[in-house]
């Protein structure tokens, strides 16, 4: 994919926590998405996990502290240690993502955008995606207006079922094993399918997580924290970390 | 396990990278360590996963360049971004643990002492104890003289069987999921418990990675990362995080 020495690839910056599990799952699909066979082939990767993060769909329905302040602190942290890219393993974070941008020099990739493009990629001519996410990412629009912005429409659970899946989300929180959770959100997907759905987005970090080894799916369904983890490897297999390897210079002194 | 609350802990430092695939099993080890409801219940983590360091056993044997400054750096890195305590999920890279030490002033934990103490709170009396490691770990004698401090023996494998495992570490770099190098470790725990071991360790990272879903293990493996890993969420969980927090807010200046 690229002639730079690993020792010479940009420092990927993770802004995550959001929640942990979830982080690394993503941190294990950036090592998955990277072409290597051994250890020095890999990306250097700095992970800051914030689980402390005031809960962003809690901000977004308006009953909980802003998660943004905190978001750019962590970003900026990153980008002083050496990052050159940031990515935010949350879907519901990217309701803050002009916050964390104006925070930071270095390039924020969008995952929303990212999922997006995979999805369009995928669904056959006339077909409809569906969406699995939090209730924060919902009311912030997230999805809905990335694909308006392609005249696409996008499927959303009916009131009750979201109810259910972000309670799903929530036991996930707890135990990244929940059954009932992978079931229920199982049973979202094939609602999804049966409303026309031809691909359903994991657009929450933590509903893949509950997903691992689910069979039988009634459609295609995109993990959104996949997809940023082969972007996020893209990025940093095509640019020099040049000034990142001063910053590491700066580290010994 | 302890009255603070989340924001209060000390930050994990996590000085990885070692492999790669080994850092994202050690974080995914530290999540689970947990007892959490929701993300705000996990303590921050600060994760430096540097594949570039220099191989650990290529330097034991006389092969390769030195890592110790390289992992000095990393470790200096972490403390200055704020982690009060610092884990290395390698068991090789311990051989250098004295030269990170020195490099910093918070606590770095012993990989090593923290599996042996595990297995002889498991070992039946008069039982023996099997190690798998790299060449690295066994020619710098980790294990060896951890376990000698005791007065407890150490059964190794045999001179081609270490070579197999070895080979099949190596796998593991470039194909997490090899079947061929779980089959090898697999064969390499029943060696030992044939010659006599009734515990096995799992003395470098990649080998639980490895034997990730094995089943029908001929004695029970300890898992130096999963012994590691609590053994920093332990710390982390008693420990108060203020300097950290002071930290946090100089990120936020």
């Amino acid at each position: 994919m690229s002639e730079l020495r690993a020792d010479q690839r940009a420092v990927i910056g993770v802004l995550g926590g959001m929640g942990p599990a979830a982080t690394a799952d993503f941190y294990a699909k950036i090592v998955q998405a990277t072409p290597a066979q051994r250890d020095q082939d890999h990306p250097r990767t700095l992970i800051w996990s914030d689980p402390s993060i005031p809960d962003r769909t809690g901000a977004l329905i308006g009953s909980g502290p802003h998660p943004g302040p905190q978001l750019a602190a962590g970003a900026r942290m990153l980008e002083r240690s050496g990052a050159a890219v940031i990515a935010v393993p949350c879907n519901t974070a990217h309701a803050f993502l002009p916050e964390i941008r104006a925070a930071v020099q270095v390039p924020v990739l969008d995952m929303v955008l990212e999922t997006r493009d995979r999805v369009l990629e995928m669904l056959a001519p006339g077909g409809r995606a569906g969406l699995l996410a939090t209730h924060g990412t919902i009311r912030a629009r997230l999805y809905e207006q990335a694909f308006a912005q392609r005249g696409e429409p996008l499927l959303a659970p009916s009131g009750e079922q979201q109810e259910r899946v972000m309670e799903a989300i929530r036991q996930v929180k707890g135990d990244p094993e929940s059954a009932a959770a992978a079931q229920t959100l199982c049973s979202a997907v094939a609602d999804l399918a049966e409303r026309g759905a031809g691909v359903v987005i994991a657009g929450c970090t933590e509903i893949p997580v509950a997903l691992a080894g689910a069979v039988g799916l009634a459609v295609p369904v995109v993990d959104s924290t996949e997809v940023l983890a082969q972007a996020v490897v893209r990025w940093a297999l095509s640019h020099s970390g040049r000034e990142q390897d001063e910053e590491t210079e700066r580290w010994s002194a």
